[in-house]
């Protein structure tokens, strides 16, 4: 009998509930034992709710029961669920999470622990909600040099663009109807700024080199200056706007960037709509491989932790292989990353821009008053110093 | 130290000693012990190769080393590899394989052969070439009840469609570039008429289930029927043609088909092109995730066989557990399953095909002297009938 506690009885730990219930059969006929949930902590009560007799305020009445072997610790934010996981894993009892935060800002060390103990600390829920990917890179694409991430990782924004592509809106109606529908909170800075993206690359980017790579070094640009003029730029081209987290060696080391990307249509990545998540990975021997899925939601999300739980499960007293120590990356700079640029100036600088740039290609959507253009490869220091002389661009967008 | 026996050394095998050499440091790293391939069997002598020195003749000289642990089955067919196999995990010997025949033929028997001698019978190979599917379905989908299977699974014919697709080439011209570009082989009747892909979803029909699924029983329809003008009609609809492997629970059971189907732009599947495959799973608290990569290849397919090596490495004398036992499963009736059907009928038969089918749309793609058009949903039963009383069918293809 596998007894698991859960931490948090919002909308992750409700759904880890759920999928439990709901899968049972399943789930024993993976582990080989039977499953049930213990305990649900949360600081507030459900009366009437189906599992309110499971409800507990006190998290030591978990750690401190030997029948408890796996916490599900979908809280979110550094504390107390940092303290709670280090309780945990210091008693050999495994741990699942949802927490990007919290892997984001302490992955490696948790990891450590856990291996000290005996015990794991999984975190396939914490990137790319639903879609395994965590798993494959631990376990399963070991046969490769991985020499490049790229993904969507994030439903709020994707959902965004693609009604902006589809529908012609402007972000701001854009992200209204994506509040409106509960795919966007009230406050959307974490999503539309990219900052909840770079904690998830950082993590990838960490899992490819075996470092630890720190969010906060990742150059993060949202996607709150995306236009419906720059969309209909783009449906011209054939292309669409996708924001991108993309994480790649180099021969200087490791670099990391979150940035909207104009993708052309065939590109595996431009199909990738609504509140879809996926994931690019390049093998130096297998080329592309690609995991597409709900990067979000309730029943999604948990299954991502459950599927940990059922690894712990068969894992207990062992210990599942993660290579990530806490070895600082120093990512190579963010001004020397190579691609070419989509411009728009305006008309009466057309000639400043033909000078200060090599322009392969022009573009026409029918926007008045404007220049449209797409650069030649080249980085963003030598893209500033062109701007600057070509008397300051309308927009600029990167392109794959 | 981990010692390897590489059995065929033809293009997928060359291929594990070329993944091996190239990325040992990484390799190393993952299992956390050095590897070597110390036996490399085949019929032939290699003069001038650089690994000339490791190849042997003699299949006892391999299992009757204890040195080696695990043993790279990369020959394909029945024989020897069945026999082979059996003797290296009667031995407590780990086998990973990309021979997908031996593997619907025999996987369930040879997988409890392992598990009684505490070694492992692994095959990630089979399916998909490069794109981890296997690992997926038995170590990260596992809080899932699956509920489908949709996939592209062989790269020829998707070649094939592709060129088909884009040039509005007709199936001989496809089929004898694929040939000369060496996607497909002098005798291609095992991939355009997909029996290479009714062995594949087997496999993972029999994975989902966790019994045995007969691959002579799938229904299995190839691409040598479908035209130039077919492709035009697909294109009119905004669509394609793709030949998919399907599988899926019903309320009588399970059920499973190969056969070409129009996919539209708005389906993730629609933009898999050329060589490359992708597979669709869906759960019923996941929803939709997908896996895309080479399905085929030296490299991608050895990269697979490399990881299974790397997870034999970590689990020495432990069991990963593969659920897929020996009872048979008995597909329900092919003649049963429902879909829309795109119909092409002479003109001179309109008012027939109007009177027989309940049609939903017409397209005109400007082929004279037909009339085109699509079906409600309907089963095959049904959709025999109305065609008899039409006066035949020029062509029907199903719509997902």
């Amino acid at each position: 009998m596998i007894n698991v506690a859960v931490l948090g009885y919002g909308t992750v730990g409700s759904g880890v509930v759920e999928v439990i219930e709901t899968n049972k059969k399943d789930i024993e006929r993976k582990i080989g034992a039977s499953i049930e949930v213990k305990y649900i902590l949360d600081l507030r009560d459900f009366p009437g709710d189906p599992y309110e007799s499971k409800v507990i305020h006190d998290y030591d009445q978990i750690i401190n029961d030997p029948d408890i072997s796996i916490v599900c610790e979908t809280m979110g934010g550094l504390e107390p669920a940092y303290t709670f996981t280090q309780k945990a894993l210091s008693k050999g009892i495994s741990v699942c999470t949802s927490n990007k935060e919290l892997v984001a800002a302490h992955g490696p060390e948790l990891i450590h622990l856990a291996q000290s103990n005996k015990c794991n600390y999984m975190f396939e829920a914490s990137v790319g909600g639903g879609i395994p990917i965590i798993r494959p890179m631990n376990s399963a694409l070991t046969a490769e040099h991985i020499d490049s991430v790229m993904g969507i990782l994030n439903g709020t924004t994707n959902y965004i663009l693609t009604r902006m592509d589809e529908d012609g809106a402007d972000f701001a109606d854009a992200l209204k109807e994506a509040q409106d529908l509960g795919y966007a909170e009230k406050d959307p800075t974490a999503d539309v700024e990219g900052y909840d993206i770079s904690r998830k690359i950082a993590i990838l980017s960490s899992l490819v080199c075996g470092h630890y790579v720190n969010y906060e070094d990742i150059y993060t640009e949202g996607i709150t200056r995306i236009t419906a003029d720059d969309i209909k730029y783009a449906r011209k081209m054939g292309k669409t706007i996708k924001l991108l987290a993309i994480s790649s060696e180099n021969e200087d080391g490791y670099f990391a960037m979150v940035a909207p990307f104009l993708v052309g249509r065939e590109h595996p990545l431009y199909m990738v709509r609504e509140a879809f998540n996926a994931i690019f990975i390049h093998g130096n021997t297998l080329d592309d491989t690609m995991y597409y899925g709900r990067g979000a939601g309730k029943l999604p999300t948990a299954s991502a932790v459950v599927a940990d739980v059922v690894d712990c499960a068969r894992h207990i007293g062992k210990c599942i292989t993660i290579l990530w120590d806490d070895e600082k990356v120093q990512l190579t700079d963010a001004d020397k990353y190579k691609c070419s640029y989509f411009v728009r100036v305006s008309a009466d600088n057309r000639d400043k821009a033909e000078a200060a740039f090599e322009i392969t290609d022009t573009v026409d959507a029918g926007v008045d008053g404007e220049f449209a253009f797409v650069t030649e490869v080249m980085d963003n220091t030598a893209f500033e110093a062109a701007a600057v002389k070509c008397g300051g661009v309308i927009t600029r967008i990167r392109m794959i």
